[in-house]
């Protein structure tokens, strides 16, 4: 029964491949962590690294990830399309068995103070970590990229939570903290009208009035020429995919329109699966940490 | 990417507490073996195991623990509902993770040659594993059970597939074979008609031209005074459990009846509930083995 967590972070680099592999390299070397994927986006300039494996070595692999990043980006002349203040720009921690929140969130200030104290980074807690309302929405820290943080961490209410008031002078700053597996989810429509996406997005998601834990959008796949609605899953416990899958059904059809699919992007936890399972099958007090043969083997 | 088969043997007792023990502790003294679960029945007088590991190390507990119960049941002495023949009665091997069922036929063919050579147990190979089509089902292999067996098995057509055609004098003859994991599925209906659970049974099941590798009953659950259709499915990989689930739905129908929920006996395959989220969902183009965090876990 040991414990284990998953670490995403994102580092401001996705185009130079040797530094990539470098950081690659550096986080495979760490024992008991198990690198499931990485990937780069060229026009982001940017690329995430998702590991797993005890808290004690997933949080070693961060640090030295990190160190690795500090090194070899210059935040000075990286351009890229997605917003960004620091070498390793976020690392977040995701409970995965046998680990809380609460736990995580202890993690993610262990790792911020050795930042700051090893490599002189400033660290924001953010999300799950967060110690001011304002500070859980990464956007708000982030509020003036790379190039504005160093007049602007100087202001009394943009103190960092670790280190001092003083940008890293190639590496930046950067955001650490704690969150729930997030799923990836995109529902596809029949209908070429975009607007009809949007419509249902905004009706979904939480800052409308939506659903708890889902963030939307409407977006155009232009090969297929079909709409479809992007989701963020933020805590697919509370807010499972089949309930999010049905109301997109049930708003569809006030256009007349029908879902044709749906798709998972990249990992998911076996139980936002399992829990919709359960739901279309009416499973009665089913077990999976119990009975499902795979949890039975990772917690033996 | 190390291979993973379950082995599901079941013991002429179900009685006396201290064997039952010793055959569990053989189990758990084998290295890389898990010992999922274990659990006796006394009217039957049967026990049944359950644990998985690598082939190697798995086939050596079933040796070691068919060989512990040859020496602890005495078959001579034995009385209990369900039919038998051998103190370890039948030992299926069923592939899991990275293992094809033609490793699992050669498996239990490894077995055979041991429990006859080693032991001087006779061993008739059923299921996937036989080697003639009768011998596919092992109530065929077990006709007569252990007393009629002295005699049977000097038939020309009982010979068994290793040993001599000589029943253990005290362990009698066991079954070794190759299947795939099978999911116990019960689905509830909203009626106290036992008739209709049976009709309904008879529809879906295979015997009686309904799905492929089903099989039912129909039952009474007399705490809740409901009628069930209790369910094996022996392939849910080729008839999947939504099948199985919706059919019996559109047969309530004709009664006027409604399904009220469903419930799994045991351990499943995480891909037994996967593929019914799947058909559910819509999912498009979801790969299992890359996607589901806890696949990626097992296999690295």
């Amino acid at each position: 029964m040991s414990q284990l967590i998953e670490c995403i972070p994102n580092f401001s680099e996705g185009r130079r491949t040797e530094v990539i592999e470098a950081i690659a390299e550096t986080i495979k070397s760490v024992p008991n962590v198990i690198l499931l994927d990485y990937s780069s986006d060229y026009s982001h300039n940017r690329s995430v690294f998702t590991f797993v494996g005890k808290p004690e070595s997933v949080i070693e692999a961060a640090f030295l990830s990190a160190k690795k990043a500090s090194e070899l980006i210059d935040m000075n002349v990286h351009t890229g399309e997605h917003p960004r203040m620091g070498a390793v720009d976020v690392i977040p921690f995701v409970p995965i068995k046998y680990v809380t929140m609460d736990e995580c969130i202890n993690f993610s200030k262990q790792l911020g103070e050795r930042l700051a104290s090893e490599l002189s980074i400033p660290v924001f807690l953010y999300e799950e970590a967060a110690v001011s309302a304002e500070r859980i929405n990464l956007a708000n820290i982030r509020k003036g990229q790379f190039e504005g943080m160093k007049e602007k961490i100087k202001d009394a209410d943009r103190r960092p939570d670790f280190g001092a008031q003083e940008v890293h002078p190639t590496a930046g700053v950067t955001a650490v903290g704690a969150r729930m597996p997030l799923v990836a989810y995109n529902v596809n429509l029949n209908t070429a009208d975009l607007n009809i996406s949007k419509q249902i997005a905004k009706t979904i998601r939480e800052s409308n009035g939506g659903l708890k834990y889902v963030k939307s959008i409407g977006v155009m796949l232009e090969d297929r020429n079909i709409a479809q609605v992007s989701i963020n899953m933020t805590n697919y416990e509370v807010t499972p995919l089949y309930r999010v899958f049905e109301l997109i059904k049930i708003e569809a059809q006030r256009y007349g329109v029908n879902v044709i699919g749906s798709e998972i992007i990249g990992l998911t936890p076996m139980n936002a699966l399992i829990d919709s399972a359960k739901y279309y099958l009416q499973l009665e007090e089913f077990n999976e940490k119990k009975q499902v043969l795979e949890n039975c083997l990772l917690s033996s």
